[in-house]
């Protein structure tokens, strides 16, 4: 099971009642943030799901209203009794943008990780059970979109196990392991398992235009969470001028990408009422809602049908 | 007058629905901002009074929960259209400090003019109507309290004026303006007004110990807003080790300093119910008030009695 929580949905300031844009994900206890805005660590305690599990923090870019809750954040999970390293994953630079801004959290009792997109295998990178995948979007400044997968091993094959001659007492172990040593041997999951089976897939898309690469990036999302920084498509001039998207352009990505839903986030703060002109996008993708702060949803493996 | 808002009243992190530390002063439409941590700029909208207008911000020291929030607020500050200097006031280090924060808020309408409190002439700065003093006091860093006072001129003294023989024209501009120019003569306002009256003065005081010359630097104030961050007598071991204060001791202060009037702040997450041990504080300090977020007061000159 992945668990996803929205923490915030505005975009450029935070508002009373709304925060910064921001998802947080859970796996087994684990936790992962994209962005993290000001305010950000009061939407996770509303949350709940606690501060010390915080493993990944995942940036799209360097605005402020996507990392300006960085210190704040750090100094609670310091608080919160963690002294386990913190991956801290984003674009080139990012150890010198967080570490100018924890000129004011110094003293941290455990350790950042830095990875730089670019220094990634392709862009991918797992920590834990989260498996993290970035494709560059178009902004005013280099910016990320994120997938955040949780794998499924295949079925047991007991046919494979018995023809490679795999020990019977190390069977269910290989199962939920990904290698074991036995009477001085290696045996690895994939002599007793079948092919990987269907995972969870979440897809975060914020601040961008709508470029192509997206809707392959994002392809079968269980979850496309993606900013609509404007309703009304005669807003288009203005998405266009400050790199953003309105939501008839996510709608068409959500379509392209076949996801199975679609979350809209990041509102201006113009954008009183989002639910106004959701119409818009479900006139395209049907399956669209409008995020809103505190908005949590579980997500299961989904079993696929036999071929 | 000068009207006064607690902008938040939390210690160490900002809470949901207790924002950290800050206090907004206001003087004919002009604001002064004493800390600005994470969120502060979400409780000034909640306040109403704008953005644009706010002249000066003062910093007690650089401890994330006191000035997180500025690069936030700066940018909300130019996004709300001001070009006019922004003067920001700290201990030695705020030009390093504010730069290294604000590398996520590089482009400023406006420019930002630093002072160091040791570089004022006896802790003592005049910004429009804002006439400002720092007292050092005792932190785990180096922090200040401060003083924000409106002064009110001198009573207009007839007899004064037809003695040094002042021009009857300009009899009313002198009881507005410092100075003019009349017929290539320069008159000045003390040439027609009596001894200064007794203006309208704000003390604020955390994080620190209550060291003596606390009760000096607040004597007389109108209102004394000062940290508790906890309430009970039996925490002075804990507030003595982080170096901050309880309610008693806050209490103690505000009698010795015979303030009008004082204002609790700066609580711990651990306090959840502040007016809990008030009455701790009001035994020594019967004008005790526990602060709390959006706090407004206002304070009028007060005519004093006749010698």
């Amino acid at each position: 099971m992945l668990d996803i929580a929205l923490l915030g949905t505005s975009g450029m300031m935070p508002l009373p009642n709304r925060f910064l844009t921001s998802m947080l994900c859970r796996i087994k206890g684990r936790l992962l943030i994209i962005d993290c805005g000001e305010g950000t660590q009061v939407a996770l305690k509303n949350i709940g799901w606690g501060f010390k599990n915080i493993d990944v923090i995942c940036f799209t870019h360097f605005h402020a209203d996507h990392i300006a809750g960085l210190p704040g954040l750090l100094l609670t999970i310091g608080n919160a009794g963690r002294t386990e390293d913190i991956v801290i994953i984003g674009p080139e630079g990012v150890k010198e943008v967080v570490e100018s801004l924890c000129i004011i959290a110094k003293e941290l009792p455990f350790n950042i990780i830095f990875k730089e997109i670019d220094d990634l295998d392709n862009g991918k990178i797992k920590i834990k059970d989260f498996n993290i995948e970035a494709l560059e979007v178009e902004h005013s400044m280099k910016c990320y979109a994120y997938n955040v997968i949780l794998k499924r091993k295949g079925k047991f094959d007991v046919k494979k196990a018995i023809k490679l001659d795999i020990p019977k007492k190390i069977w269910s172990i290989l199962q939920k392991e990904n290698s074991i040593e036995y009477n001085n041997k290696i045996y690895t999951d994939d002599m007793v398992l079948g092919q990987e089976r269907r995972g969870i897939k979440i897809s975060y898309c914020t601040d961008t235009r709508p470029v192509e690469t997206i809707s392959d990036f994002i392809k079968n999302a269980d979850l496309f969470i993606c900013e609509g920084i404007y309703g009304e498509n005669d807003k288009i001039k203005k998405a266009k001028q400050y790199k953003h998207m309105i939501y008839s352009e996510a709608a068409t990505l959500a379509y392209n990408g076949k996801v199975s839903e679609m979350w809209l986030t990041h509102y201006s703060p113009s954008l009183t009422n989002p639910e106004e002109f959701l119409y818009i996008a479900q006139d395209i993708f049907p399956k669209s809602y409008c995020g809103y702060d505190g908005k949590i949803s579980s997500f299961q493996f989904i079993e696929e049908e036999n071929k």
